[in-house]
């Protein structure tokens, strides 16, 4: 059995474990304040429960994932207070002395779908995760695929839906998706917090618009074979469902061939590990690290 | 030095040539009529100047390019009389008995570009080409890459800009990219074709701000190193400057590094082939074949 550090960093907080190959056999939470308490904090707990092989790191964005950057690993341009340019993947690794592998949250989520989940044995897929923000993992040939940094699959553009007056709430681009289907986004256009939404129709009718043409737009562009959706929103009973629905409407048939027949079941589809992707993630990556 | 045999395959004509390396040594060009017909008079064409050591094909779509296919390398549904079902790579690979390789038009065009032109040396880049119809090829990590087919990058959702009330004349979607901006679409809402508009700036301000929001959508989906523009539409002057333009303001400061700092000048450029690209890019897959 080789011991592993898994480190899921959050915006609010870090969740830590260290797992004898899949299994977790110790964890635990702690708030994200600043990175030296923070990531003090962390290193202490893995020290304490070591000595691990690697360590893996599933980390909120954006993050300096160019190669050839002296910054790789480390946070960019933040509003998070204390973290704009703190190396986190430097801290770790310097500290523990073992190989640590870094990705953004939802690339570690994807690579941990891949590796014993939803998307296991595929050569390409997208994980995608709808809560308080809306991001994304492209899967490639066995890794997260990363252009000259990651993906921000949020902020795509959309079109907007009749009738549809809400003007987006992305600081950057007003109504790209995240703008308008977010959990806050939904939350400001109808007032009041989704959870408190699930009996209006209208309004998961309109979510699922908004998701469906984005996964249109996604694909059109990568021809990926799955589509993962998690995060908070779609803990809607039925959403997926209706996602799937609308997304066959809009391909109107024009798509290659394993979803040409509509019959998208098995090409959108929930993850495995919902709460705990972000962990199982890291644990994966920490593999890959060794 | 090498002979290879070169296929751009077109809705219209077949350019055929016989390469010695990357040197056109000879060349036709062959109504597109029937597969019988169009296929027999370019394995004659090659059988006359050769032989080769290999055969490339860059082919209109839609192709079947799943790898596990028996349908390898056909043309699938086309509105195209006879060539539904068209075996284009059986036939010529078992005619000139050769290694063939086959891929889309704009893939083939994205792999010369990638081995000779306007995207040498980079990890990702988005070939796009904007003329009868939208078309794109993503290059990663040294090939073109096909999910569970090739992508329809053309046909991804743009938003209706303030004011537009043209339809989209995509059969399939309405108003998606290439039903908004291909070069029949600004024929049709304009009642001219574009070379006679050149002098209306508020064509060209309304085309590159649908191909803005697409390049946008395409930047965080894919995250490329680089996008080459190219097609019959970008030879209008000053529209790919304009394009550029829009496009920094569209992504709002919100990117990955190589191009935070606003200046787009390296990331979306022309093509180096122009009309060229899909004979050059025919030559790069036999290459890569052979």
């Amino acid at each position: 059995m080789t011991r592993y550090a898994a480190i899921e960093a959050g915006g609010t907080k870090f969740r830590v474990a260290v797992a004898e190959d899949r299994e977790v056999v110790a964890d635990t939470t702690i708030p994200t304040t600043t990175p030296d308490e923070t990531l003090g904090a962390t290193i202490d707990f893995i020290m304490a429960n070591g000595p691990v092989a690697a360590a893996g790191i599933a980390c909120f964005g954006p993050l300096d994932l160019a190669p050839s950057s002296p910054n790789y690993g480390a946070v960019t341009a933040t509003p998070k207070p204390y973290w704009g340019e703190a190396r986190v993947l430097d801290r770790i690794r310097e500290a523990l002395g073992v190989p640590t592998a870094i990705d953004v949250d939802v690339g570690g989520a994807a690579l941990g779908e891949w590796t014993w989940g939803a998307a296991r044995g595929l050569s390409s897929f997208i994980y995608l995760t709808i809560g308080t923000g809306i991001g994304g993992g492209v899967f490639i040939d066995g890794k997260v695929h990363h252009g000259m940094g990651h993906p921000e699959m949020g902020h795509i553009t959309v079109e907007r839906a009749p009738g549809d007056a809400f003007p987006g709430r992305c600081p950057f681009h007003g109504a790209c998706l995240e703008g308008m289907a977010s959990g806050p986004a939904i939350e400001d256009r109808w007032g009041l917090p989704g959870n408190e939404l699930a009996d209006r129709d209208e309004v998961w009718d309109l979510e699922a618009t908004y998701l469906a043409q984005a996964l249109r737009s996604y694909t059109y562009v990568v021809a990926p074979e799955r589509i993962i959706l998690g995060g908070g929103v779609l803990q809607r009973p039925g959403l997926l469902e209706l996602v799937r629905q609308k997304l066959s409407e809009q391909l109107a048939g024009y798509a290659t061939s394993s979803i040409r027949d509509g019959n998208l079941d098995a090409y959108v589809v929930g993850p495995r590990f919902g709460q705990d992707a972000g962990l199982v993630g890291a644990i994966a990556l920490a593999m890959d690290a060794s």
